[in-house]
């Protein structure tokens, strides 16, 4: 067998707007020959390459791992066949994006692989809503985390003790963590801020409290980022112009 | 008194390579008329504007909280005097960057100001060393935090219970955590993975475990990035490329 030709880059797209990917990203997306891309990026994004053969590989939660296998074959035979391979993944590869599995397969290979990090949703969030999440005196750490529902699965009581919390993929599975936080008593005015399409044209901000958590993201269609906790107050100034204080009913979902 | 003239712009400059500022970072830091930056923030990245007045506004960890307040004051002075101010921080500006106090003022100030992610120093440090920091079946979570080795602080206590953990500013104090850590029994093994000057030309990674954490912390000067959990765990195939697994003595430090 030759050695392979090309070398595959890892690539964080960011959360969607076109002009959050770095310039590191963009720039190796105007040179890619291929860019194998997830259902996460945004055709915007992909405008920033029309010279690049796309292959989307997008994949939706609860799909089986044998997408990811097939995933990983992709871009191996892509390395095969062209000298610069791009792997855009939503938000940034090394958090929550199952880069672990990808960079195996390219290094049981023999492939050169790079990667580019990508602005996560969270900080794409805490910037859209002007909320930081860490506050001095307030809050000193913030966790990310997903978690399921489903009673038998063993991440089900993993919820992080930080200051800040940042759950994704968190629709019905906030809701379980609003409760479950509230019965370890933290307090049920905790501030807590639901993003939809974060930095997309259809972006939605809903500020809530752990108390109306559940109420709030009732109608909801589609995953959500939950964050909670105090940094994430109001400020006496602040123009609420991330959202509605109350949720639009319908137009957000879990 | 007239409005305000300008608008501000908190933008995250990313860990210090400059083509790791996103693309709407890079472009405002080409249109800004004044720049106000952390010392954090590389000449590198400062080449990208340089049409504009730059004003340093470094300020080092524990220096009294006066510095901030002058902070504060100069952005909004130069909200009063310039179109467009973008205020340059080191990483993202949501995270551990004191983001709250200088949006409280110039919303105090009545002057408008909108936010720019940047990649933080803890995704840098996972795509450098090719580690992701959550892993399917063994790392669902990540925290981020800092804390005080000053056993009177409050905030001396607060370890972060999730399955990665990612130390800012962890020199001396990361060797206390991983006392901590092995007390309540952590096992000596878990990978920890050290990071000075992050995508820097002087980038330096050590590897290492819980075990020998502090020794191959203890030559060293100035803060560094330390991340540690399972999911830090060199893969089979992977290539050493990110630094040597043996501390060298004298170049990192606490």
């Amino acid at each position: 067998m030759s050695a392979p030709l090309g070398k595959v880059y890892l690539v964080g797209a960011g959360p969607g707007a076109q002009d959050l990917i770095t310039l590191r990203g963009a720039r190796l997306l105007a040179r890619a020959d291929v860019v194998l891309h997830d259902a996460l990026v945004t055709d915007e994004m992909l405008a920033l390459c029309p010279q690049a053969l796309l292959i989307g590989v997008g994949k939706r939660c609860g799909q089986l791992s044998t997408a990811q296998a097939f995933i990983n074959k992709q871009l191996v035979d892509a390395a095969n066949k062209y000298a610069l391979v791009v792997r855009l993944k939503g938000g940034d590869p090394m958090l929550f994006g199952r880069a672990d599995e990808e960079l195996r397969a390219l290094e049981e290979a023999g492939i050169e692989v790079e990667v580019v990090p990508g602005i996560t949703t969270a900080l794409a969030a805490a910037a859209a809503t002007k909320q930081p999440l860490t506050k001095r005196g307030v809050a000193r750490s913030v966790a990310f985390f997903t978690s399921s529902t489903a009673p038998a699965h063993p991440d089900h009581v993993a919820i992080p003790d930080t200051d800040t919390l940042v759950q994704y993929m968190g629709g019905r599975e906030a809701i379980v963590t609003a409760e479950r936080l509230l019965a370890q008593g933290r307090r049920a005015d905790t501030p807590v801020v639901v993003i939809e399409n974060c930095s997309r044209p259809d972006q939605r901000i809903v500020r809530l409290t752990l108390a109306t958590l559940a109420h709030g993201l009732s109608a909801a269609h589609g995953p959500v980022l939950v964050m909670l906790g105090d940094a994430l107050k109001l400020r006496e100034h602040q123009a609420d112009d991330a959202g509605a204080l109350e949720p639009v009913p319908g137009r957000l979902s879990a």
